[in-house]
């Protein structure tokens, strides 16, 4: 706290940034809060979780790994595929395709003449744009409002949009999140072209495509990818794709080459003070607290863990 | 139109949307309509405004350039400083600093200890982080409402917020828009640092910091940058750092080597479908409407002229 500067107690900081009062607000300062890290620096250990090996992918890419967690609870039919066609190694030697800016890197088979053939996977799957809300486990709303969806929140670790009225729920596409490319026909997905969102949250895709998991770790691998000069971000030519070597699933990898993460519990009381963190920052750099949060501004914090099971 | 399929009219797709009867609006096909692009096509000369090469940087970086055009309405002091410090050379020979995953490239001096000096421009600037709300000119409110502004639309080219109760406006912190950095002091940034937004939409920062412009060409040059692996992305290694060869302006390059491009005004009728096409996107493809659109995912189009001064 500031000995020398005046302090407002936070409501009235709120009310200040919410009635837009900024010329006066800019005057003052805002008391000093705990910061996102703080929150995951005091948090306890329960309030983490570790993830399930038999739903993380590791895709190994020339720079590194990129660790997907999949949402089996949203999309059931779409995880057990890409778990098929992990088993089944097809992703291994296909290829980014397409990094288009502000928007998403694809990755999949290059070649639409003579695909890959599938062994155990279905090649048309039934859409999971929604299920229904009883699938959405542990779900925490969000008290602030959306565009996009009725309500909004975070279930087991996701992003969330869901409508009381419908009882239906759905994957929010914000930064990580990871979906299926289809065509025009709603069976046409089947989880051998995935994308993940690199730019500004797409949220006009929701309820369109199957969304079927996160990046937990690994994001930048992705994000700086070349752009793709072609139409919607696609590399013109083969030698511009990106080489996937590998994508396994954790629980097929030797236990000391898996990634030791935990994500925080969504549905903890540490994670709710991290998103009033971001909703009411503090002073002394912050001059203004928002009063508000959107969804996907919201952290999901996700750390490691040392091997004796200690976080770092 | 697709003949064998189900129209159903754009109010009652909307509606759907918006009560979120997403298994039924699944079955149906959405009315096929303009996309953005259709809109771009189909736009008049009258549309679209040319950058001021008195308010418009060029930033060559071993990549390319990055075009930014400035916002003296938002920002007079700034862009004022940020130009005298471009006509002093301040910026050549500096470095992009920064890479922070999912938010912002930062560029400036990285020599603390010995920083190179001023010659005209000023050290400390009053904060800019709103300006009185006749400043935004030519301002459009979108009809769709946002948690961080009562009132969001577009000024000249520019997201922005604002408040009709205390008259207030202020740039939004969308992809691509360019920012001062400060420290605590609110009279401590002055231009010499400046941050161009690399991710999802940072909008707490609305009204914390001045915003002082937009790319309008070359973001992928900033958003691939590789993340640095320091604290807030900051490159740890001076080797990380990225060489600026030089920042202009437009009016001090010769004509043949500017950038030709125009901008969509957007106070014009093809911007507002634009808006539009990404509010009630259309079919095929599409099966839900969102029926909204958040303010940073309206793109302002920008396109390259022929040197006849005809579009390409």
């Amino acid at each position: 706290m500031h000995a020398l500067t005046k302090v407002i107690p936070p409501a009235l900081a709120a009310a200040l940034a919410l009635t837009g009062a900024t010329a006066l607000a800019a005057e003052r300062e805002l008391p000093v809060k705990p910061t996102a890290g703080d929150v995951v620096k005091a948090s306890l250990p329960a309030e983490w979780r570790t993830l399930d090996p038999e739903h993380t992918l590791y895709m190994e890419l020339p720079a590194g790994r990129v660790v997907i967690e999949l949402a089996p609870d949203f999309a059931p039919r779409h995880a057990a595929n890409i778990r098929a066609l992990v088993r089944e190694r097809y992703f291994d030697g296909l290829v980014v395709l397409r990094s288009h800016d502000n928007y998403v890197a694809q990755w999949g088979d290059p070649d639409e003449k003579n695909p890959k053939p599938f062994k155990t996977a279905k090649a048309r799957l039934d859409a999971e744009f929604t299920v229904p809300m009883a699938n959405d486990r542990h779900f925490t709303p969000l008290p602030d409002r959306d565009g996009y969806a009725p309500q909004v929140g975070h279930s087991n670790g996701f992003p969330a949009g869901r409508d009381p009225k419908t009882r239906r729920t759905w994957l929010a596409h914000c930064y990580g999140m990871v979906g299926v490319g289809r065509d025009v026909a709603l069976d046409s997905g089947n989880g051998g072209s995935l994308y993940a969102v690199t730019g500004h949250a797409p949220r006009h895709l929701d309820r369109n495509i199957t969304v079927v998991g996160r990046v937990v770790s690994g994001m930048p691998l992705l994000s700086t990818l070349p752009r793709g000069t072609g139409p919607l971000g696609f590399y013109e030519k083969p030698e511009m794709h990106v080489p996937i070597k590998s994508v396994r699933l954790a629980a097929d990898v030797p236990e000391a080459e898996r990634s030791r993460l935990e994500v925080m519990r969504t549905d903890s009381a540490s994670f709710k003070a991290v998103a009033e963190a971001q909703r009411n920052r503090g002073g002394p750099w912050n001059k203004v607290a928002a009063g508000y949060v959107e969804l996907c501004n919201v952290t999901i914090p996700v750390r490691e863990q040392k091997p004796d099971g200690a976080a770092l």
